[in-house]
């Protein structure tokens, strides 16, 4: 693998995500400018707090140079808008990726909106987060070990491998698959968990009164794990729910049979069943463990 | 608070909870001798390879010496043959407790087998635990700053206060409350996000081949989370399905009406709708993070 090294590298959306990139980059030393756009005063305030970047703007216009690299981290809404704005603004050849959560839309929102020939886009989904969000959370390690999947548009072999090289520098696996079935896959290890997380919590906390404060307060049985999914930025989560519609209706229903069986195995006693199908979900969180994508749990509080 | 100190104790199943028990109960010197009972020669191994216990036995009869206190540690399966024997076994005073996920099933099972006035019986459940099994996997800290609920069958504050002070002295916060409400409140705080952990483990790993390697692949998204929980002992699982039945069902339901509330409107694309619910569940995440009983989830793996 070639090392790549940009001159100059412009982040689109510096809350978590995109504040981890910027650091990863500079950490990997694969930028000698990272640049940041963001549409919020408070993020604009934090980074320059944080001296996380070389310039940031809250719009593009206001850039007077080129980037050789431009990485898309806002909500998936907000891309339409973003598109626009880089193909009026790019007039050297710039790669373009992005970290959304869809791909399908993404893509549809790009052949909609840029016809600038300067613009060379590869789609990626780096698979990595955690709960937080803004520049003050993002880590450089986030990324270290996790998968990538890029769903590139058409095959030109360069800039694939360039953007692949750039992921795989910040220290990500890479995965190249059609977006269609990455919607899918994602629907299913991603969506639908986030999905139900929110729900669980919903349903806790929808409890009578006296329940609902006691429901918080003995967490630690479990519920604390879905309200960490929970957590996570709702404008993000909400956008994805509409991108990616068809997939996660789809392994909704498929999850509600499930459950159903489940019910059902309960009422009738049949405890065999239960047994077995636990067992099953044991061995599955040993391979998790085993490919080392199972991220490290501490039941104590941080001091 | 009087620190209380006992010249010998019984931990019955010495899993990860139970040796997590011995471990707290020698580091906070409240335990001359801490002995163990398990039907496992395999456990029974560990346990003197690890030097846990003064003494380990396959059974209670085994022992020659009488304890002060007892504390159950093995799945709710097993309570009523182990009531029996210590029913059986004991002649001295003997402070008896236990650490069930459920409580009525408990009381039920103790009403029918004991009849030895020695037997002091003060029924716990110490809500903490990792999802892994197994004596080598305990840890003393595993109670710290977590709520131990007691749900006492008769008023004598005696014997409930010696019990409160055994768990304030390793680490917990006390609440008593009637065993009916804690199994209400636990089958929404703990059984139903477990059951729904492994529901949704079940779904992702019973589709097509191809998919089903992937879902483990990309589980960084959401899914690793919801693994975790499944990784937990499915025997101890199993018997609370089948012990909290009637309010695991309640809950279950209510989850189910709500999750279709979440369906339509994804469907209706009522993004407003998704939105404030995101940002409600954020909300919860906040106040549990604040109560201190969140835990603490690194995204990286431990090297």
């Amino acid at each position: 693998m070639k090392p790549v090294k940009y001159n100059s590298a412009l982040i689109i959306g510096m809350g978590l995500i995109g504040s981890s990139i910027c650091r990863a980059l500079k950490k990997n030393n694969l930028a000698s400018n990272v640049y940041g756009l963001d549409n919020s005063k408070d993020v604009i305030k934090k980074c320059r707090n944080l001296n996380l970047v070389s310039d940031i703007q809250e719009d593009l216009s206001h850039f007077k140079q080129q980037f050789e690299l431009i990485i898309i981290c806002s909500p998936l809404s907000t891309y339409k808008n973003i598109f626009l704005k880089i193909n009026k603004f790019v007039t050297n050849k710039t790669l373009l990726t992005d970290v959304g959560s869809t791909k399908l839309s993404v893509i549809d929102d790009f052949k909609e909106t840029i016809d600038n020939n300067n613009i060379l886009f590869v789609p990626s989904h780096p698979i990595a987060g955690l709960e937080k969000s803004g520049p003050e959370h993002g880590i450089s390690k986030l990324f270290e070990n996790r998968y990538c999947i890029l769903t590139p548009i058409n095959k030109n072999e360069t800039f694939i491998k360039e953007i692949s090289n750039l992921w795989k520098s910040i220290g990500m696996k890479i995965e190249i698959m059609d977006a269609d079935h990455h919607d899918r896959v994602l629907a299913m290890t991603s969506h639908i968990p986030q999905l139900i997380a929110y729900s669980v919590v919903n349903t806790a906390t929808n409890l009578e009164t006296e329940i609902k404060n006691e429901v918080i307060k003995y967490s630690a049985g479990g519920l604390r794990d879905f309200t960490r999914l929970a957590g996570s930025d709702p404008i993000m989560w909400r956008d994805i729910y509409s991108k990616n519609k068809i997939a996660v209706l789809e392994m909704l229903d498929r999850f509600s049979e499930d459950l159903l069986i489940f019910k059902k195995s309960i009422q009738n006693d049949d405890i065999n069943f239960l047994e077995n199908k636990f067992k099953n979900s044991r061995e599955i969180r040993r391979i998790i463990e085993q490919l080392g994508q199972a991220g490290t749990f501490d039941p104590t509080e941080k001091k």
